[in-house]
């Protein structure tokens, strides 16, 4: 059976479900609006590791942990690890899972990880390809801030533009069988290119991206931002988030107040000195995993798209003086019976 | 359907069909036993750019549409391209396939790359989530000497345990229907860490993923060495390729003659002072691409065993004091009516 429908989207006859899921966080984001949701906050932003890239590795695990807990599964009983964070060459992800003895799929999305991972985990569980899959990620504004811009000793002035790399980590557990929450659409993005070339502002270079991914999926699901109870995307910022509502404002398309855009939701952008809001892996990852499943379960929203966002850019590709190319994936979030 | 075999294996009902393939690589590559095989070689270093990370780039867009090409596919009529490469933040398959317009999902297997990118097409056709998907990697000496390990310029002395990362890349368009070659079995491999912390010593540090995956496919399988006509590992080096015998030959198993790695494949170890092989993403992606699947179509083999192994370390794990944890993943090739 092809279940492709439109050009970038696939239908999942199977609907997989939502066996579990966690999503915890540091301290300041532990002072953000979302204080309340998260499983678990850090006061040490070392989690209790030497160096930060390890706190990153730690805060993965943990999170990792929590969820399979919570499935009732054995880490090694999964049939698929869909794993990426924003650390040279992944390592973060690949030392919080090395010992997890699961059959493991490393992958590369930028800020956008959450949404790809859980895209190719819910493909696997629905073509049978697998009973249980995770996906999870992470991101570490310590780590973050000195790999890519300055050490944090320097304390370099940041631009109203920029945004402030979450300390997060969010973990969801797909399964056949099980009841809630399922997932019934993945659109897969193409990158886009929109010539932004000032890493100092994501939100641009990501939006329109996102924009490409959205228009794509109301396209080829012959559906309208009506037809969801909410839309998430991943990390765009207060001035993202505006750049996307003003796209689809020209196509004569009203995003609504049901959008709304992870970055913006994990700080207080009025008092958390954040400029732009939230980015990074772990800032839709945790949003998901701490606030957005946890209110469909309580009937806040019924049926949700998810689309998180990346930067496919390096320090190194910025300082050649390249562009930074974005994506956007996006997946379907329903409750069952709703 | 239920397609898994095993704990970490799927056979795929409908062994999706190689449509097309290339692998094209540097002067060094083109020097060596395969420099017949080669669809392209280039005499340049920095393949007509500026810098060797824009040249890694440009080896892999012209490798991916050399591929297209063969495949009588527009680039943008793709619908899955599965990619990703060594540079930070995978940059040079990002920029690579930035205009591609086809939807686009970034992976971090290191060296193992090629195998994971299959295998995750190889999926997606045979689930009915593609009409056509591309597996595409490279990886470039120069712009992994600096990334990795010190500038060129500084000409440091290489241990003899060390291999050379392959400026190379490959591409395979995966999809339904044609004739010829075909996926038959996917088997996933888990992360395992040996406790090897020598940076310098890549295959001692991948040949135990290697043979982890080899044993549970070949137990996932009901198969032995001896059910294929070749079995060749990623990058693993003369070294590498000894250990794992050695392995293996402690089970009681051998794997005879028939197995191969494309680390010592593409180079002359005794007369081009690569040391202990060919290492990188573009390793096996270019034997595969230029010499495996050509052969294969020739009648050289019929079935072959293609176990793509990577390390999953950055410099940064390893200044930490980071073991270096592998992997390795596999793909069953099979001559149709052969």
């Amino acid at each position: 059976m092809f279940k492709r429908l439109g050009r970038q989207t696939v239908q999942l006859p199977s609907a997989p479900s939502i066996l579990a899921y966690a999503g915890i966080a540091g301290q300041k984001e532990g002072e953000g609006p979302l204080r309340e949701r998260f499983d678990y906050l850090s006061e040490d932003s070392y989690f209790g590791e030497k160096t930060w890239e390890k706190a990153e590795s730690h805060m993965i695990k943990q999170c990792f942990a929590l969820a399979c807990d919570r499935a009732g599964l054995a880490p090694s009983s999964l049939d698929y690890i869909f794993a990426g964070d924003l650390l040279n060459q992944c390592v973060s992800s690949s030392f919080a899972l090395k010992d997890s003895r699961a059959p493991y799929y490393g992958i590369y999305g930028a800020c956008s990880t959450m949404a790809e991972s859980l895209s190719l985990a819910a493909m696997m569980v629905d073509g049978g390809y697998a009973a249980t899959a995770c996906a999870v990620t992470g991101s570490h504004f310590c780590s973050a801030e000195r790999q890519y811009r300055f050490p944090l000793e320097y304390g370099g002035q940041r631009p109203p533009t920029s945004q402030w790399t979450v300390t997060g980590a969010g973990a969801v557990i797909l399964g056949t069988g099980g009841a809630g929450l399922r997932i019934t659409h993945v659109t897969t993005g193409a990158i886009t290119d929109a010539g932004i070339t000032d890493a100092n502002n994501m939100g641009a270079a990501m939006a329109p991206a996102a924009y490409n991914t959205l228009k794509v999926h109301f396209s080829d699901t012959g559906r309208s931002p009506a037809d969801y109870d909410a839309i998430f995307t991943g990390d765009l910022g207060a001035l993202g988030h505006d750049i996307l509502q003003t796209l689809f404002d020209r196509d004569g398309v009203r995003l609504g107040a049901n959008y709304m855009d992870c970055g913006v939701l994990i700080y207080d952008l009025t008092t958390q000195d954040v400029h732009a809001g939230g980015s990074g892996c772990g800032c839709s990852a945790c949003v998901l995993g701490a606030h957005i499943l946890k209110a469909m379960e309580k009937g806040v929203w019924n049926r949700i798209l998810f689309a998180a966002t990346g930067a496919l850019m390096s320090p190194t590709s910025s300082q050649q003086g390249d562009s930074i190319p974005g994506i956007c994936h996006a997946v379907v979030i329903e409750k069952e019976g709703a």
